[in-house]
């Protein structure tokens, strides 16, 4: 199945750009007639024919258009810092987005080691893995946001805040209910301050417990993101 | 909390390997009378003190032993194709460790583009995580093993094949059963043949599915091994 990620899609014929035009007629190989598959990463899955192999501007005509394509019905946002090595979050975000994963935010807090992030960068990850995964949604992924920006920000649903330290914890897998909307906060290497876990518990955050393994941060986010779509299936 | 694999100890003083010295002592800039953990990867976990902080013979006094520290009570096998792209498996070994596996058998089956691996390598990676996550038992990576010698091989446990194909199947979630064995089969890029999940099946393998997303290998193997993970909290 070829698919390709098309955000500008407005109308039932669309041209590739020049460099996927190239990648379909002298990559794939495809020519007139055949049969392709469009999304824009806000739900529309196309069935599309190619009825111009041109391979600088290749036409297509869509032929089906489901909308709405493999909609979850609860929303799962992960706040977590990103970590040190991109690479760790970059890894995050590709198998969130296998997994099922509607908004993430960059969370800058108190022993973030790392405070900045290329979003471009980043966003090419998640476009890439819902062709993978065939996803017709694409991830949000927010700017960056500080600690006390995302704990007052206004959220209908269940809030988490996971952490190691010491005080009384539920496991997450206890509390996700399903179908209900989810925000959890993951902090960096250097976990939340206990400053920041009351903060957020005073916000009505419930502290969670992942489990007795001790995950670095890209791995708890992503046990995090699974415990919910688990839970959903 | 300073961690080292010292798979070879044997009495209650140890010597550090000259690199580990050096890192202990130069690096970590510990000295006589610091305390530091050792786990053999066999399930001991030891406190030490340090008696001589030689940077090229560290010796260490061991002052308290757990045994199957951290033991679970089920086991856990995932025998996975090894990725064409070997970082990916590495990434999978590090995160099962993390999260918690027993054994690993790398699968040659039928569309198997990768049919050899490093095991130095793959173990080092996991060496390092179970450093990172303070486990002290080091997962076993099997040899390379063909598809027809995993399902023939005995286990006494619950045996899952997970693939793409058409065909009843069940959710893993609903077929793990908490305390009990495991052992799950991951397919390569281009899954498991009809033939060879048929195979598997005569051999008393149950179908499952991990759910509607389409899953990368390393994807599907760690998604395999959180959920029993999961079950078993």
């Amino acid at each position: 199945m070829h698919l390709f990620y098309t955000p500008d899609i407005q109308s039932d014929t669309y041209k590739l750009s020049e460099e996927e035009s190239k990648h379909c007629v002298r990559v794939l190989r495809l020519t007139e007639g055949e049969k392709l598959f469009l999304v824009d990463g806000k739900g529309l899955f196309c069935e599309a024919v190619i009825i111009s192999a041109h391979p600088k501007a290749c036409i297509l005509q869509v032929v089906d258009k489901k909308y709405n394509y493999g909609q979850r019905d609860y929303k799962l946002t992960i706040a977590v810092s990103p970590t040190k090595n991109i690479d760790r979050y970059e890894w995050f975000l590709e198998k969130a987005t296998e997994i099922g994963i509607d908004v993430v935010i960059p969370l800058i807090s108190r022993y973030s080691e790392r405070k900045e992030i290329k979003p471009e960068r980043l966003e090419k990850v998640m476009v890439s893995a819902i062709k993978q995964s065939i996803k017709a949604f694409l991830p949000v992924l927010n700017p960056l946001q500080t600690f006390k920006e995302t704990i007052k920000r206004p959220f209908t649903g269940l809030r988490f805040i996971a952490h190691c330290n010491e005080g009384e914890k539920v496991l997450l897998r206890e509390v996700v209910v399903k179908g209900k909307d989810v925000l959890i906060l993951i902090g960096p290497e250097g976990d939340f301050s206990n400053e920041e876990v009351e903060s957020a518990m005073k916000e009505g955050f419930i502290p969670i417990s992942l489990g007795d393994s001790r995950l670095r941060t890209e791995t708890a986010a992503l046990v995090a993101c699974h415990t919910v779509n688990l839970i959903n299936q």
